[in-house]
């Protein structure tokens, strides 16, 4: 791959800073499985940042984050609902099922958001006992379209959830955009929400690979170092994972890392808006870039860039930015697509 | 803590060299999930030490390596046999039951190390609908107990294995340990002793978090990838997992690491050897010497090291070396027991 | 309850013939789980209607026929695809995603039917590790809104399955309705239609509770048997449960019963037919009448008579007719519905 | 087969009174699913035997009673201790690791019967992540060695499981043998063993087909209905399991057929004792008769009867006797037995 890849956060490497946090961390023994420096100074963060009933359990990735989460929070005859796109529901080779036992329900969403309305209507048979018992909502922030729920609208959808007897959970494998996104602090996006679990993204952030399950509703936390291990997802060596939540939320990285790719999504959205061919297909208020163009278009840009076909019927890319695109990235990208669709 | 860990060989940090591998990979964008270069050049070099048929597939940790390679192996009323103490069986909190669906059938081990008799006496019940059928002999080399099969011990439970229909798995947490204690190549060890799936492991060789499940037997490699995935275990930035195992196996840095740790443990049971107090339990054949001693004694000496205590009612306790053990720590601590057991 | 209820076909009783089967079946001793004199007869009355290659397995339940059934035909990244209404999808209270560990994917029907275009849609990420692998295509025969595929409308779903190299499962909870519907034999419908494996029902055709799977793909069906046990669905004094499905497949009783349901819908459809404040909301094709009519009206006949609401939005209820329904039974009620439904 | 058999008490039929029932029950419409009259016979017909905290869910089979209970009593972390002979270890072909997503801790037993020395030493690891953690402590009255815990051994048992946390499960395919060979009454053998919940077992005491979980710990019985739908034991003409229940247990017909079934087998045995060539290898307290006797000879008398051998190695067999098991049954076999061991 040469040059910038628009393809995925993931494509993108880590932070110094946080391979620096790993290498310090290499200094001697300590015991494995969380019981390290390391590992408790992430856990005092985290509590900094979300509040003292905070509980966090670091894991290996996203998939581990959301399935850990949500076994935490239901038994097998009790389901999970969620959005058609939700990364649970499409592009987890059908973890969730396995793990939890159970069902998904996916509703339709609005540019990725959940609605009270259409969550509403897909929690129906409670009590019922043919049918799977809806117990938890997950939602995911900022959304698998780059889109961001707004604090008022995470709260409508937790305060109907909560109102029904049911848990929320965030698959927030790039929360820490949503916040930057929103101006808020990560305590203040999670709690003014009321989000009970919440599965926190640092991979995509700059990270090498760790997320954190983060337990904010008293008395679901006790099972999950024994589900979390259960679930493969209890590291050893877990110094280096906590080292990398360390380097981002000790000082402001998660936020500047965020902020960052966010910027360069928003400027490459500024750099095609009216564009002729060009269509931005969901409102830009992450890192990401939807857009829909004319598929010989599609197909030239991707003779010479990495990105991906979101929905091939629709001719709908999604063109992505990290941490480490720059503006010069963003520049040429642009320049090249301007160039294509005026062909 | 304070001085060198006997407690666990993942208590040690990870080898400069594994660092610098990591530090190299983070050069520019590649894309995830393992279509990169370093993942790349980490399935060739496993080809070149295991044979072009080996399929390796990168996963997080032990367990992981453990339960994805088991999978592909079985069906859900298809049973693992496995060793009473084996890692499968008791330190895994139930992951392989839980994502198998099946049973782990556990028989006594002399000194670590199945025996053709023990598993034979477990294996009934073929083609009778109420008994899960035994399908897969999982033998962990080097053992549990600090033990290491002869090549020969192996090929006879494999041939035995697979002339019942049987398929064979080698939990390798320390294949590397074992190895070097053998005096063969990785592929020697695994190709004469006719492993079907191997659990490759590389955390505990001087890397920060990396293993592999490495593929031999023809035919099982296909599900692989799906099962990885839906197991949690796949890596979205893998180039940073892939880096450690590239790191430990270009060169012979993966064998330099068993031979010191190896050589640490062998030293530690030579100082103690024949002292009046200490009962060494088992043979010393790779990284960990397993001793009987008083439990006033274990106490004392726990209160200025740390180790574990292996079997409460016998007194036992397990002394562990890696690869960052010195000789310096090794007879500092022998010192220690020699003067704690004398008093 | 007093007078006939519209509720279920699983509200009425057994068929006298079948009780005389089991009560025949009673005599003396015979082994259990399956090898005894009546077992062996109605495999053989499976094969003399399905075909030389049908393997039939008896089970308790529907729920258990199906999820047996898909056990057999999936790993657990394989996922199924049916019809959003498919009971395996809302009225199975997850048995299948917790057994099978894996995915419902459901999409909208077309009056119960699926169609290939749906499915066609629903069947993408062939290959990509993120992405749950369909495997095979689940359809109800007849559906569960009382319509009937047509021969032709089933092999053309399961060419393209097979053509995908997907398998084919049938919900046959009323098959035997659906035969009857079609003027055809069972044998002629699954043959024709080309299944791979039928869930084939007897509860509702007058047994008193008795399923069987039947699977007609050569290759499939080594693994039933310890699926089935595994499953929770092996009866240990099987005669009891065999008896019943010799009982119907031995001469025409379950064609007998299958055509008087059938045609005790039709009758309470025809006499129902272009009246003000109902309207047939389905085409009437089995033993089922689906029908829209006022709110009050609907709660008035359910003061007298049982029967459920099916879609409390659309003011829609289900009337079902089972194989004891009388003609008076369907004229009392038609005449109530008449007579209040005019008011 | 000609003859009785001695292999199994479900190779008996189904006691008459349990099939008048059944057809006393097909009468008219009920709904399914268990609200109709005779399901709430049988629910307060074990309230009068179990006392007014009994809450009972009919189930198809043993194994699904077992199942369902051990569900309610675990999460997938926490494990469930047994017999090695358990039927849930060895003759349930995986069904509570499946389903339970757990481990079976198995312990050596005393002529099947599980103590508190063995229970304690298996109950370790508790709250260390890395190991299952016990849950249940599941013991089988009678077992299946045909031996019966005394109501003192139950609730040392009991007693001790409570005391660590755990619950208690009882396997009671032959409850009502042990009953009777006691002589007390179910609710108290229940009640003063302090069981949690109870697989009651009425198909090898006369029933066709029909087990009952039976919670007696308040609290465990909200998520009964859920599990038994998901785990495929919900019958949907529930009456008809419903009225073998109460058919059994609306008199003392339950009594009166395990008494008979006991008296077989203490009548077997007394007939043998004594004799050379034939051990009689446990004691005789309910419907079993364990014996050792030459290859030669359990070959012959296979070649007339039938029956098992247990244990391959030991030339063990087991000799059942059922509810219709005649005097005259066993009196024949007892003679042909003397006669093949004198030759």
């Amino acid at each position: 791959m040469t040059g910038a890849s628009f393809g995925s956060d993931n494509h993108a490497g880590a932070h110094p800073d946080v391979l620096a946090a790993i290498t310090e961390a290499n200094t001697g023994w300590v015991p494995g499985y969380g019981d390290d420096p390391v590992t408790h100074e992430a856990e005092r963060l985290f509590r900094r940042h979300f509040g003292e009933q905070a509980q966090m359990f670091p894991v290996f990735n996203g998939t581990g984050a959301n399935v850990v989460s949500l076994q935490a929070m239901t038994r097998s005859f009790e389901a999970v609902v969620c959005s058609e796109g939700a990364h649970i529901n499409v592009d987890e080779c059908g973890a969730p099922e396995k793990l939890l036992g159970s069902k998904l329900i996916d509703v339709p969403s609005v540019a990725g958001k959940l609605t009270v309305e259409a969550v509403d209507r897909a929690v129906w048979g409670i009590g019922d006992q043919h049918h799977v018992q809806a117990r938890v909502v997950s939602l995911t922030e900022s959304t698998e379209l780059g889109t961001v729920y707004t604090v008022a609208e995470l709260r409508a959808l937790a305060d109907w959830a909560h109102g029904r007897g049911l848990l929320v959970h965030v698959d927030g494998a790039r929360f820490a955009n949503a916040a930057a996104s929103l101006g808020v602090s990560l305590g203040d996006l999670a709690g003014d929400a009321d989000i009970d679990v919440l599965s926190f993204g640092a991979t995509k952030n700059g990270a090498l690979g760790a997320e954190a399950v983060v337990v904010l509703k008293p008395g679901l936390a006790d099972v999950l170092p024994f589900l979390r291990k259960q679930s493969m997802q209890l590291a050893s060596k877990m110094r280096f994972v906590s080292a990398q939540l360390v380097a981002l939320l000790e000082g402001d990285l998660w936020l500047r890392n965020a902020t960052h790719a966010n910027a360069m999504a928003t400027r490459l959205s500024a750099a095609l808006d009216g564009l002729d061919g060009v269509r931005i297909s969901h409102p830009v208020q992450v890192n990401a870039v939807f857009a829909v163009l004319a598929r010989e278009h599609i197909e030239s840009l991707q003779s010479r860039h990495t990105f991906y076909v979101w929905d091939e019927n629709a001719d709908q890319v999604r063109w992505m930015t990290a941490w480490s695109t720059t503006e010069a990235d963003v520049d040429a990208f642009a320049a090249d697509v301007r160039a294509t669709v005026s062909v």
